[in-house]
């Protein structure tokens, strides 16, 4: 069942010019918080070091699921970041090591099959408290330093949430001579700015990204509906360039500008969000038909999710990931069940029409965020980004009723 | 932080009568189906000879989360369900080879800590099809063969749903020397063929069985409630045992008498009914003051589940889990998020309060048992566990609306 | 379309006696609250006096829905609970005036018809507060005079808490002469002094009621349930009455043993529990397949739900009410709508399958009963029915938090 | 309580110049298809004649709750409307009967008050099937004959889909010389030609109208928003008018275009949709605040709706409405209850903040409008306006799904 032999080890480009679709993989952060080596809030990487066995299960668990790139996993390890929150790590672990060790173990992994690895950067504290571009500039150098170093593939600037930033960051990755992918968290009202996403695909291929998206902050209809914003934008100005897109693996319909990070079920209570494998195959049919052919996941993104993008591509490709093995189509694995009545769920008919309960009758199915609740002056002062001391927070929730 | 000086390598009964907590893991087949590695329906365990290192890796993260015990995964692992729907695996692996592996990578990880090692059984295809007591009881001493050459410390005969066929496996598992622990998946409405929990407690422990309890099929808080009317059951009888709980870690009001294989979601659309950690928190404080010493879980539970477990006894236990240091204390690690409103998260009373939304408008909190649409003909066969060729289950499925 | 040929005016008994269904009618005082005659918390009836064309207008609608009986509005009107609750009104207005007028205005229309009259008696504060069966029966007994006085058909004894008080009701209507139907507000579990159901069946029985059952508190389904334990409990006891069921129109799958009044809701927030015409009509069936022949509504039954019993057991009876001149069968006068996606709602499937969105996304589909959040010490002062003085309940309030 | 002294019976214009809230009626048709009178489909009035007493009753509960405006109960009383869908009726009513007995009642009524009678006309049958504007406006001068022969204070054109029409309408109106208000049925995406709200707001103030807004077929919120852009489109043309609000008292977050006819519950499953009067007090100051003066309903509403507006704008007017009464402020009158727990519900924190719950765990909170089921092409027919037949209806059902 499973063929690879159409596979080549072609590069990132090539391959989407091509018309080849390209599986990204889904969410360290999430998943490996749920195994227990990512920390919640700061959302560091510092696992590449302190546990390199889990960091490169999950990875092989993508490879498997179809995953054609391999992303280091050096999200948030920027220096300053790692600084700023890496406090509670026992023994300090550079910068370097991190960034090291994350290349070492995706292109370990990404030799078993045949992905590519490309090495991501993310936004940076130093931005959101300085916003010097020099400064912010020598951050994203530090790592690709180790990237180039390492030879990855290609390079991806990914979760941005300013297009000013993610501009810096295409052209400092731009220097590397490698092909950069550029992805912000943003949904359709645009950057925190106000920079519509159009106008942000436009700034981002101007500044040499090769293929352009979105990842994380919303669920795959909206993140396809900023995707779309963005591919008009691109039409508009007569540019080109290849459409990616990686959205969380949550329901979001009830965020506001800022995605789900102002739900308040982020980021523990956010279970019942949790998208099915046949939610992901709609996402993925509907991103092809959108012309997106980097087509991949962020947070809340297991294997099974990643599978699913390939199970449901696999007539378009040619052919199925090597978890397919282990799971039938469209549930028609359960047509060996002892009971009559779960045999006749081994239809795609049944579970593409399923509206799955929650089991929570005194939950409700949307929540406000939560951002709307805070005053306003607080979140004007978030906004200019300045140094929000304690003591001022501290009176500004004295205000409000949390 | 993390303190395991207290702990010292004693069996499951010397812990147990000590009034020591002892925390299960949790579940091997839907993690690893989700992870690529187990089919969903036949559910059958030979990724441990497949794919030890995906196995492996998962133990070590219940480890890691807090488990006490790590059971081999040989869940379905009898040779006449390994053979019965083994058929998709490429090569046919012995049930032998499956059981040895599995014992070789459970003993290996739990080296690696203080955790004992526990070998199960569960219910046969055998049972389902003839009830011949000889042959059902040699399928379970099959697999207890390997579990003495490999020299486990305890055993577990776990998801039976017909008390009779569990207390055979009891029966053929005291002949090792080794303690025995029963769970049945039942709920409080009793076994398929209508003996209350109190009953099967009672015949379990007349087996044998120095642990006794349920797991699978039924949400923390249904689970409880059999638990509690097992023991209501042994007091009535004037029996003693320890007793155990192994949920699901999905929310199932709406569930019938034979769990949530009968809910339209099962197995693929169970999502949005996955329980937060502040869920198997409250849980976990249930359990004890019920009196149950032996808390786990089954399928859904992922490692953060079980750290849940560990975390919230922590005060009666004196010590948290190795991956807590990558966990704050009810979200205290959102204390340092660059958001107010998401610092303001950071508090137990917010996490115990939250009404986690679905973000599914277009969906209801509740379903309705699938079984309940089958024709009662359909049912009666199935309880009389006749042989229902592939014909019969035709002709039954015309006569209704599927 | 509307035969009325097969009615003649007999009384309560001959009619049900012959195994005629009995329509009852709806609820009066949540209706006229609505259309602003009668003020919440104290329900007292004092409309038959200040607007009696109100009053009026609704009996006509319920007898034109297809009402057989029309119960006077006096419910709460005993003389203990206008003076109690009753200063609000501008003049005082006796007991014997509230009274009067609602006979008078029920008679009245039921001679529009083929209705009878049913003076109607509840529960007292006096039995609250004091429990001298004298001083209780006095006030019942005050009531009954008018219904002399003014001849109504029959007599009800409804809403009743306690069983006790019941009895003394139904000994006091008995020495009219005149038929009696007596009917509780309880659910499942019984009254608020622990007699189940079916003891309570058997005493109202005993005490001289020919028809029993229950009215107002629960949901249709739940009120179906309840008089199922009481036939279970005459049968057991071998005595025969005829049943009566007189439900909510409001969905209450979630409270507990007092019923809606102790959910969050009540009384200003039920909209979203209000059943449809459907719901009723599946109601009414159940009732009749149950052997329920008196059967009408309570609290929320507005005129079409007294029709949808009228038009599903129109089979049986052979005609339709008055007022289904205005209502096709099973929407089917949306054949006629200009969309055609309307018009195909115009199906008995449709609307017996459809499940109605609350439109109410933020809101849950279940509530806890507010009783649970109370500390108990407020809890057991209530059912000590001590008298509790405000000073108390402040003291208790500043306990809990409201 | 109830101070009238400072209204005087002064016109719509001299109230609303001076500053004054216009309180408006609730909604007719559904009131009284649920008392009996009015058929659902048809949804035509011909009870002024057959039951005069019924909608005599209404007008009097609206005039009690506070309404200052008593609307003449003539929707959908053009002839062409009543003898296109009249055949029901088993004696022929001719129109100008309809229109006269309408104005009579609603003038008794308010003389009772201190209410004004507006005439009404709605959008024609003619004007969907064949577009001439002579036919379409001799059909409203045939009413308005009426309205004149009868005098009514003032003329309101209200739902209608198109702003063609009502601009017709609007022009037929104002020969009569009264002020003329006109309110559209459409929701922020404008008409169903594609024309905005606000340019529909400047279309019926240059028709003539000085009163100009939106009612039924969507929920307070979303009327508010259309409101808000039919100002902001006056304001850009620079024209002045009154604006009015009467919405359904429905939630439809979840409708289309076209509103709550094509929610799969419309017209027999609206019931968990219907709002409380708390919501109705937040749309009433919500309103108020957007400069919105005449404030009324449509389906849905309730004399307790309209009550809800009267008490939440009673500081601003100086006086509560009779019916209130008959009401507490925020749920004031449960203070004396005689459980603690809804005594702690006399509070306005309390009603403010509830999520109500819809005690239907088995029913979605939103609904996917039935229109995008229908093939485009069946959409396009309708929008089109052309005769479809019954044959070109049946084809096209033919091809889809229902």
């Amino acid at each position: 069942i499973v063929d690879l032999s159409s596979c080549f080890l072609q590069g990132i480009l090539e391959r989407l010019d091509a018309g080849e679709i390209v599986i990204g993989d889904g969410g360290f952060v999430f998943a490996l918080e749920k195994r227990g080596y990512v920390k919640a809030g700061p959302w560091t990487p510092e696992a590449t070091v302190e546990h390199p066995e889990a960091v490169r299960q999950l990875h092989r668990e993508f490879l498997r699921a179809g995953s054609n790139v391999l992303q280091t996993f050096t999200f948030y390890a920027s220096e300053d970041k790692l600084e700023n929150r890496g406090n509670y790590v026992a023994e300090k672990i550079s910068c370097q090591k991190v960034n090291e060790a994350a290349c070492d173990i995706a292109r370990e992994v990404a030799n078993e099959g045949d992905a590519l690895v490309a090495g991501g950067v993310s936004q940076t504290p130093s931005y959101l408290s300085c916003k010097d571009k020099t400064e912010v500039k020598a951050a994203f150098r530090k790592q690709l330093d180790v990237f180039m170093k390492k030879n990855v593939d290609f390079l991806i600037a990914e979760y941005f949430e300013h297009v000013e930033e993610a501009v810096w960051a295409v052209e400092v990755l731009k220097e590397s001579g490698k092909p950069v992918a550029a992805t912000m968290c943003i949904g359709p009202e645009g950057d925190m700015h106000g920079v519509p996403p159009g106008q942000c695909a436009v700034q981002l291929v101007k500044a040499g990204a090769s293929i352009i998206g979105v990842n994380c902050h919303f669920d795959p209809d909206t993140s396809l509906e900023t995707v779309r914003l963005m591919k008009e934008g691109l039409q508009a100005a007569k540019l080109k360039a290849h459409l990616m897109c990686q959205p969380l693996a949550f329901h979001t319909p009830d965020c506001g500008k800022q995605g789900f990070i102002d739900l308040p079920e982020f980021p523990f209570g956010l279970e019942p969000r949790i998208v099915t494998r046949w939610d992901i195959q709609k996402y993925a049919r509907k991103a092809y038909d959108l012309g997106v052919r980097y087509i991949g996941g962020c947070c809340g993104f297991e294997p099974y999710h990643v599978r699913a993008i390939a199970e449901e591509l696999a007539p378009e490709r040619g052919f199925l990931p090597e978890a397919s093995e282990k799971h039938g189509s469209w549930g028609d694995n359960l047509s060996m069940h002892t009971k009559p009545w779960v045999r006749a769920r081994a239809r795609k008919e049944y579970w593409e029409n399923l509206k799955p309960a929650s089991g929570r009758p005194y939950c409700p199915s949307m929540s406000k965020p939560d951002g709307w609740g805070v005053t306003k002056g607080a979140r004007e002062l978030m906004q200019q980004k300045e140094a929000t001391t304690e003591q001022q927070l501290k009176e500004l929730f004295q205000k409000q009723k949390f």
